[in-house]
């Protein structure tokens, strides 16, 4: 399976979600990238169509954005 | 792996993010639940904790609202 990637910012919300997704779908198949501490990948996630943290992009390219811990403006600061 | 639960309503977003999900984690691992044609599963739903669809429940009972579709209060009608 191709990979997928998950945005996250640390947020209580976004660890919580990060601990479910890789449960779900197995580590070797998800990259974690913590946009608080490699905002120069905010861009790229923005350019991905990730609007807020987490945030899971399938392998095919869809954004899924799940519950809510933080929008990409608060994560820029 | 135990079984996830997957709530939706058919809208656009929902068929969406089902694919995306069935796709992640396998149509074996989740069951499908429809709550416009199974509105007897709403109240179901809600006290698992679900505000809106898509929703997906993990094998441990966390709910990730995946995109928003409806609130449950629209699928209710």
């Amino acid at each position: 399976m191709a990979q997928s990637i998950f945005y996250h910012a640390g947020c209580p919300v976004c660890v919580s979600a990060e601990h479910d997704i890789v449960a779900l779908i197995g580590k070797n198949n998800v990259d974690i990238v913590h946009l608080g501490e490699q905002k120069n990948k905010i861009a790229e996630a923005e350019s991905r169509g990730v609007k807020s943290v987490p945030a899971l992009i399938t392998p095919n390219g869809n954004v899924l954005h799940i519950n809510f811990g933080a929008s990409l403006a608060d994560v820029r600061g």
